[in-house]
Parts: C-alpha cells; sequence; structure tokens
C-alpha cells in the first residue's frame, strides 16, 4: 500500500499560504508520518512553499534515506537541539512567518522556540493536518478495514480457541494481542480491555486477575494495529452465562441506541445529532446518567481523531470520516454494556465496516 | 507494594509553597500516578496547600475511588471540560498565583486555561514533579529490580525456548512480549527491538521481516513494565554465527567503554563526565562519529527520565537515581553493537542492577 505523503504535502502548503505563513513546523509525530511516511521518532517537519525538511538526529539517518526518499532531512549535530535545528533551516530557508501546531507543541517548547527565532514571527496553529487527515483516502480506508479484518478474525480465533472460564482478564488480553499478531498485525491498538461483571462498567478499565467465569458478563473493546499504523477499535459485550434480568434491557437498550446513531449517519448531519439520537434513546429508557462518555471519534493513524461525536460538537459530518459508534450504560456495582462499531460515511449514508454479530441472539459464547 | 503518596504529595507542597504558589496543576499522566495512585487517563490533579483534588469525568469515577481512597475527585458534568473545571476547583479553593506544567501543557491548552482563569496569575513551571521523581525510593527501587528481572528471566526464556534461525524479527519480538507476560509483566516498557545485521546499525529500529539467521548479528534492546508500571531497559548484542574480523574490536570497544562510564558513577560527578568516559574511548577506537547518541537516561514509570547522560548535562549524579549506561557504535550497511544496563546510584558508587552475561566469551547463543 502507497500513500500520496506527497499530494498531501501539497494541499497543505495551500492552507499555510492562505494563513498567510511562510512555513509550518509539524511536531506532531503521526502528522509527520501522515505526511512524509517516517516511522521513527524524535523528528520534526519543516515544510515551507519551496521544500519539506526533515529535522532529526543520526539515530534515524539511515531510516530517513530508507522511508522518505525525495525529502531532506537536517541530521542536527549531537551538541544542538531540536529547537536549534528549526532556526538553522529557517534562516538557511529564509522564512519568517512560522506557523507551529499549537496543540502539540508544550509552553516550554513554545517559549524555546521564540528565543532561537527570535526574528520571526511564531503562529500557534491547531488541528491543521488533522483537518486534513480527517477524511481518509482510499488506501486508508484500505488500511482501517486491514485493521477490522485483523481484529475481528483475532476474536473469533479467541473465542474458538484458548478461551476459558479460569483465565484472568489479564491472560485473556495477552492470548488476544498473541493471536492479534499471528493475523498479522503489530499489536493491539490500544491496551485492549477484559472486563467481567461489575469490571465492565469502568469505561477505561485495565485487565485484572478477575476469572472470566466469575460472571456471565464479558466486556471486550479492543483493536489492531496494522503494520501500516492504521487502527481499528470495537467493542462487544459477550455472554458466558445466565445474566440477571436487568442485563436483557440495558443490552436492548445500548444496541437500539447504536442502530439509531449509525441509521443517522451521513454527510451533513452535526455530530451533535448523532450524539442525540443515541443519548435520547438512552435517557428515555431512565439509563441517561449511566451514559457518561461521548457516542464515538474519529479513527485512522490514532485510537482518538477529529470529528469527536459529543453533546458539543457542531462539526459536519463528512464524506471519507471514520468514525467509532459506541453507546454504553455503565453501573457502578453491577457492570455494563458497550456496543462499537467502526463507520465509514459515504456519498450519502454510511458503510458499518465491522460485521462481528451484536445482537440478542448472538451474544452468548460460552 | 504501596508507594508513598502522601508523602511526595507533602514534599511537592513545599516547593509549590517556595515558589510563591498557591497551586499545582499537574498535567502529567505519570505524575498524577506518581503523586496518587490513579492508572487512568484524561485525569488532572489540583494540589493546594489543604487538598489534593482530581478533576476527572465519569468514565473515572468508581476507579478513582477504589485507587486513590482519601483524595478528593471532582466529576466533570459532560457539558464541560476539563479545563472548566480547573476554573471550578481554583474558584472554590480560592487560589489565584497556579503552577502549571509547562514541559506537558501545550500552548493550546495554555491559551485556554488563561481564558477561563482570568483572574489568576498562571506560572509555567518545568519538570518539578520530575525532579523528586529522578530520586528512586525503596518501594521503586524493588519496582525496578523486579522489572529487570523479568526482563532477564524472559530473555533467557525465549533463547532456550521458541528461538530459532527461521523466525523473523517480528515474530520473535512477539514470542519474547508472550514470554514476558508470562513473567508478570505488563508487557514490553517500549516496543521492543530485534535487530538482524545491518538493522543493528538502526538504533530505534522496529522489528521487521528479516530472518534472525540471515546474519550473525543480533541486537536486543528490550524491558518489561511490571504490573505497578516500572519498567527495565536492557540491550544485548548477540552471536549467532560467525562474525566478520570486524564485529570482536567493535564490540569490545563498546564494552570497555560501558564498564568504564560505569566504574564513574557515583554521587557527586556530573552526567556529562559519565558521557566521555565511554564517548572518549569509542573515539580513541576511531568510532566517534558512529555514536551518535547520549549515553544512557534515568528510567521509572517512563523509560526517558532524568536525568539524560548527555554531553551537554551539567546535571550531579545524586544517591537514589536509576540509569541506563547504553554506548553504541552503528556502521551503516554493516550492523551495529550497542550494550545497555541498568545502574543504581548508592551511598559512594553505584549497584548494577542486570545481571545478563555480556563479556567476549558469553555472547554466543546460538
Amino acid at each position: 500500500m502507497t500513500f500520496p505523503f506527497s499530494p498531501r504535502r501539497e494541499r497543505l502548503r495551500e492552507l499555510v499560504s492562505r494563513r498567510q505563513l511562510d512555513a509550518l513546523l509539524v511536531l506532531s509525530e503521526h502528522n509527520v508520518y501522515w505526511l512524509t511516511g517516517f516511522t521513527g521518532d524524535s523528528t520534526w517537519l519543516l515544510l515551507t512553499p519551496d521544500s519539506a525538511t526533515l529535522l532529526s538526529d543520526s539515530r534515524f539517518e539511515t531510516q530517513i534515506s530508507e522511508e522518505c526518499a525525495g525529502i531532506d532531512a537536517y541530521i542536527r549535530p549531537q551538541s544542538s537541539s531540536l529547537i536549534d535545528a528549526v532556526a538553522e533551516i529557517a534562516r538557511q530557508q529564509n522564512v519568517t512567518r512560522i506557523g507551529f501546531e499549537g496543540h502539540i507543541a508544550t509552553v516550554e517548547i513554545y517559549d524555546r522556540l521564540s528565543k532561537s527565532l527570535s526574528g520571526c514571527q511564531l503562529s500557534g496553529i491547531s488541528q491543521l493536518v488533522e483537518s486534513q487527515r480527517c477524511i481518509k483516502d482510499e488506501a486508508e480506508i484500505e488500511e482501517i478495514r486491514l485493521a477490522i479484518q485483523q481484529a475481528e478474525q483475532a476474536m473469533l480465533n479467541w473465542q474458538n480457541g484458548s478461551l476459558s472460564s479460569e483465565l484472568t482478564e489479564r491472560e485473556a488480553a495477552a492470548d488476544l494481542e498473541q493471536i492479534l499478531r499471528s493475523e498479522g498485525a503489530q499489536g493491539f491498538s490500544f491496551p485492549g480491555i477484559i472486563a467481567v461483571g461489575d469490571r465492565a462498567a469502568l469505561p477505561h478499565y485495565r485487565p485484572g486477575n478477575v476469572a472470566l467465569g466469575s460472571s456471565p458478563i464479558l466486556l471486550t473493546d479492543w483493536g489492531a494495529r496494522t503494520a501500516a499504523g492504521y487502527i481499528s477499535d470495537l467493542t462487544r459485550t459477550w455472554l458466558t452465562g445466565e445474566p440477571d434480568g436487568k442485563f436483557e434491557t440495558v443490552y436492548k437498550t445500548v444496541l437500539e441506541a447504536q442502530l439509531a446513531a449509525i441509521d443517522l449517519i451521513r454527510p451533513g448531519v452535526r455530530c451533535s445529532e448523532v450524539d442525540a439520537a443515541a443519548r435520547s434513546i438512552i435517557q428515555r429508557a431512565g439509563f441517561g446518567e449511566f451514559f457518561g462518555h461521548g457516542l464515538g471519534h474519529g479513527i485512522g493513524l490514532e485510537v482518538h481523531e477529529q470529528p469527536g461525536l459529543r453533546t458539543s460538537s457542531e462539526t459536519e459530518i463528512r464524506k471519507g470520516m471514520v468514525v467509532t459508534v459506541e453507546p454504553g450504560i455503565y453501573l457502578p456495582g453491577w457492570g455494563g454494556v458497550r456496543i462499537e462499531d467502526d463507520i465509514l460515511v459515504t456519498d450519502d449514508g454510511c458503510e458499518v465496516l465491522s460485521s462481528l454479530p451484536k445482537d440478542w441472539e448472538s451474544i452468548r459464547i460460552a
């Protein structure tokens, strides 16, 4: 899979130029990768109308030449810093109005840049590359499809293979990651959540020493990261035994909320409307206070990208976005249910990219 | 293992008060954990002379009550942000001179804080908690010992178990992480590097599809993260066959450099002196330009902590620091050698915590 690095830089140059800037300093590792293909770290990109220069050090010299054909690299000496490197290249390229990523640069880095670039005008700009990254191109959509396929196949193999009621959440999570890797993934896209019983009420739980067999509720929130770095993010809540009477009500409420939100997704709809479609169903069922997070988020190179499907977001859904839809109900001391799929926005609607079963009849696995 | 969270906060309060500040806003996840025991994310800590308040959201409400007994939590409503939460608690606690972590806060967050806290004086402070974290207490040293033990035992089991010349670097790395987990670790402390032949010349390489048997040089840079979050970071360069004549010279030079640096480590010595002890040996052997990174770094909750053992660091080594010493020689197209151990600074010298063999006679493993 080849990514259109050069066209991406060209589009970004236009946006930079429209802001009356000579250059953009890209500090985010993900943004540097998205613009150049460089997979290392500790490396910034200075983009000017005529040049693209990776500012790095000798640890990455060979790697840059292998991964980023045609892009200049400035390898700073041991005795100097990345800040010095920016000043040196800005001087060489004769740029003075420099934008930098204000949502990435720390206050400390900004202070040091200000001193080193004393003759320059520095402007903090937030989310400029991300505003491009949120619309996925064909190659990226293929990668996300692959990440979903790896995650779903691994889940099926995990359920049909090593799964047993004696395993702890932590052991089961390690098994799942191992299977993901045998499916070709780098590994989990984030630390996978395997949560049993009342642990399922903790949306950001880390697997612990609870045995899978200690409760009929088994929540799995996991995803794969492909070799090229793209991710999937899925959740299913399974039954490994007989739940109490409340479970069916909670489960069906979450599922109804998720389907209603997905049904609404198309270009032009606001993110807050999609969130509201799910939230209102959960509220009407009396569980409103137990759905304490946003409905979903974009995915791509990062697990949380633009757009956020949140109460407060007026962002419009656009074609090519890929978002999660993941409502949940969490009852402290009892447990929780969350259902999450990955959704591609199409010309006039959306495509649910993930396909593991989630209807009430399909979630019993033991 | 219990960590002295409350005494840590007390010492930090003294440092904050000496700076004529009413409060410190802690944004770093690692620092929040070190001060409170909270293992989640998206949560800040506001520390005042009389209070410690975790600013979080409902996803983490139960987790905070379980992990952080005795610490106040402010659970912000869905419709408000972490920035709003800071403003609300600052108002309630009547604090106006607020320090924040300038090496963590982005320029965007600072701008938003400035607006929300318009009546307050905001001061960026860098590395204040880290300046405390760099001296490890007994409980932390025990955790680092455990992380080293997990990493070393996993390496031995890996070599005596699944290792074979047909495996790719990526497969071999996945095996090693799996063994680490069976030793009780959460997993790798960073993406483990398994690099064969000329790949060993890339200090921050990611394992690829090269077969282990394709060269006699096998560099392994790996570490464990314990359940409590502490890490080890080790490197060995092994021989799986007959190397060319240059290898012995390179290996013995790196080893001599490493031993000379370790020999110098004691309280009062400057970091730059330790770096120079290794660097001068590599330079005299004619490889100076092929050792393009600093000599080492502190470890603890993070893989790179204070102090940096670098050419430019005048920081003094102090008792209780734990640092890596990891000189290397990297010859593009040929390969590389790096040897790395984890070192505890004691009253009058140091203790090498790691113990895998590294002398010339011990590195043949096939």
